[in-house]
C-alpha cells in the first residue's frame, strides 16, 4: 500500500467512526489529511457526499490553494481553505470539521466572549497538558458568509497552543499530528462541551454552589 | 434492476438508516418515493410494520388517491394522503414522516405561533440556502383527528420555499427531490430542533445573555 | 420449529433489541412470553444473566406459581410473580419489565399522584386508541420490598384498559398480545415519557406559555 | 486456552462493550483484571491506545508495584497504582476506570461533600443490597495531580462496603469480583447518576414537590 493509500485509509476510518456518531448532520462537515509539506498537498472531502457511505470518491488531493492536483470531476469541500490554513500555521497532519449540537451551543453561548477555557478537568491531558493548573482555550470566531474573510479571521486566532477553533453556529475545526491525535482532541473537546452544558444547566439548582466553571 | 426496484431499494435504505436512529417509535412514521408523475404513482409504507425489519412487504405502489395500483393484501399507511399532497404541490421525489422527541417538543412549544424560523445557522445550507441572512421556516399545524381535514390543512401551508411541515405532537413531514435530499433535510432540521431546545434550556442561566434565537 | 421454539425465538429477539438500547442496566429487567393458558405456562428470564448475550439458558418455562415446569438448575427471575399476575388478569401474550432513566424519573415525579395520563399525542395510537380526545393512563405503585405485597398491589391497579404499570424507582412493566405489540407499547410509552420530561424542563422558560401537559 | 488467555479475553470483551458506549473519550480510561493474589499480578491497559480497537498489545501483566512482569515495550497506564490499591484493599477481581459526562458532573456537584449516597432505588440491588432501606455510598476525592498522593487518598476512602470511588472531574473507578460483576456495578452507578441529574434538573419545576433525593 502506498503512502497515499495508507493516508486515505486512515482518513476514511476516522470518517466512518465520526459518521457512526452522527457528527455529519445533513452532509455537513469535512475532513483532511496532509500528504506532503513542500509543496503542501492534502486529501480533503469531496463536496456534498453522504458521509455514512465509504466510496473511492470521498476525498480528492488538493494543493495549498485548494486546487485539485489531478484532473477530476470531484469538487473539493467549500471549506478547504480552512484546512489549508491549519496546515500552513500548525504542525497538523490531520484536520476535522464537525457539527454537534453541543459544540454549536457552546459557540453561541460564548460567541460574544470570543473563546471558552477549560481547566481542572482530567480530560485536558488528551492535549498533552500535564501541569496541575493546565488549561485549554478554544477561540470562537463569527461565521462570515464570505469564505475568504472567514479563512482570514480563522488564521488570526491560531496561536502556538491552539488545537481547535469554534465558528459561531458553524461547528468546530480541530487538528492533530495524525488522524488518531485529531480524533483524540475532538473527542476530548466534545466531552468537555457536553460536561459544561450539563453542569451549567444544574448549577443554579444546587443550593449554595458557586458558579462551577 | 428496474426503476421500480431501484426506487424500492433507495427507500428501504433510507428506512433502515432512520430505524437505526429509533425515529419510528411504536411503529409510527411512514415513508414514500415517487415512481411516476403522470399518473402520480408512489411507493408508500404498508401500515403497522416493524420498521426495524426489512421485508418485501414494507411498501406498496399507490396512486394519487392512495389506492393500491396492483391487487394486494397490504394496507397503505393511514397518512398516505399527506404524501400525495406533497407530490402534488412540490417537486418532491421522496417524503419522510417521523416522530422524534425533539420535533414533537418543538411542535408543542411553537404550535400556537403556527411556525418556527431558524436563521444564522450554518446547517441552513443543507436547504441550498446560501444568503448571509438566509432563513428556513417550518409551518406547524394542528393535529386534526380527521385525516381528510388534516390533509387539507397540510396542503394550505405548503408554499414555494416549504420543505417540511410539523404537525402538533404528531411528528414532522419532510421532503426532497431524492431519498438522499429528503434525508439531508430531515437531519438538518432535527439538528436545528435539538440545538434550539438545548440552547433555550440554558439561555436564562447565562448572565446578561439576551434571548438567543 | 415447535411452538415453544418459535416463542423462545420471539422473546429472544425482543430481548436483543431492548438490550441494544441499554434498557437492562446492571442486569436489571426481565421478560416473558405465554406458552399456554390452561394450565398457565410461560417462558421467563432466568435470574442474573447478562442480557446482551444470547444463550440457551436465558429463559425457563414456569407455571402460574412461578415454579419451573421441568427440572433445571436455572432460577426464575425474582419478579416472575408480576408476570403471572399480568397473564392472569389480562389478554397479554408477552410481558416486558425494563428500567430506563426516563421511566424511573416519571415514576418518582408522579409517584405521589399514583398515575400519569397522556392525551393529545399521536403516539397514543400505538395503543389502538383512535378517539380525538383519547388518553392513556399508567398507574404508579410504590416499590414494596416484599415481592408478594408488591405483586398484590400490582394486581389491584390493573383495569381493563391498563397496558402498563410503573413501580416507583423500579422501572415499568408493559404487555401486549404478542412480543411485537408489547414492544410497540413499550416504545410508545418511553417516547411519551421522554417527551414529557423534555417539555417540562422547558415550559417555565417559554414566555406566556401556560402549563403544557 | 490458559487462565491468562481466558482473563485477557474477559477483559477485552468488557473493554469492547464500554468502548461501544463511548466511555473512553479521548483515549481516557483504563481497565484491569487480577491474575494471581500471591504475588499480586494483574493485566492492565497499556497507555495511550485507541480503546475502540482490539489488539494483542492492549494489556500487559504487571505486579503490585505496577512493574511489567515480562520484558515489553508497552507502558502500563499511568493510573495502574489505583488498580493495585483496589486489589490490595478489596476482594476485587476486575477494576474499571471510565469517564462519562454524568459521572464527572456528579463528581463536581458533590465534590465538596466528599460523597454521594443513593437509597430507595431498585438498581441498588445490583450491589447485592436487598434491605428495604439499603443505600450505596460512593466517596468522591480531589483529583491530585501527583499520582502517588492520589493513590494514597484513594486508598483511605475504601471501606468494607465501598464498590467505587469518584475522582473529581476525573471519572469513576469501580470494581467487582469478576469482569461481569464490575460491569454490573458500573452500569448501575451510571444509571443512578443519570437518573439523579435528570430528576434534579426537573425538581424545582414540579409544584409542591420537595427535594427528591
Amino acid at each position: 500500500m502506498s503512502t497515499l493509500e495508507a493516508l486515505w485509509t486512515e482518513l476514511a476510518d476516522v470518517k466512518d467512526e465520526l459518521a457512526l456518531r452522527d457528527w455529519f448532520p445533513g452532509t455537513s462537515g469535512n475532513l483532511s489529511i496532509k500528504v506532503s509539506d513542500d509543496p503542501l498537498n492534502f486529501l480533503v472531502t469531496a463536496s456534498g457526499k453522504d458521509k455514512r457511505r465509504r466510496t473511492n470518491e470521498d476525498f480528492l488531493l488538493v494543493d495549498a490553494e485548494g486546487i485539485a492536483v489531478d484532473p477530476t470531476h470531484l469538487r473539493a469541500s467549500a471549506e478547504t481553505g480552512l484546512h489549508a490554513k491549519v496546515y500552513q500555521l500548525t504542525d497538523a497532519g490531520c484536520c476535522l470539521h464537525v457539527h454537534t449540537v453541543d459544540n454549536n451551543v457552546i459557540s453561541e453561548l460564548y460567541g460574544d466572549e470570543g473563546q471558552i477555557t477549560f481547566r481542572g478537568q482530567e480530560l485536558i491531558k488528551a492535549f498533552n497538558i500535564w501541569e496541575e493548573d493546565g488549561a485549554i482555550t478554544v477561540p470562537i470566531i463569527e461565521n462570515y458568509a464570505d469564505l475568504k474573510t472567514l479563512a482570514e479571521c480563522f488564521g488570526t486566532v491560531i496561536g502556538p497552543d491552539t488545537r481547535a477553533v469554534l465558528i459561531r453556529n458553524h461547528g468546530i475545526t480541530v487538528w492533530g499530528r495524525s488522524g488518531f491525535e485529531a480524533k483524540k482532541h475532538l473527542e476530548a473537546l466534545e466531552f468537555l462541551f457536553s460536561y459544561h452544558i450539563k453542569l451549567k444547566s444544574l448549577q443554579k439548582l444546587h443550593d449554595g454552589q458557586p458558579s462551577l466553571i
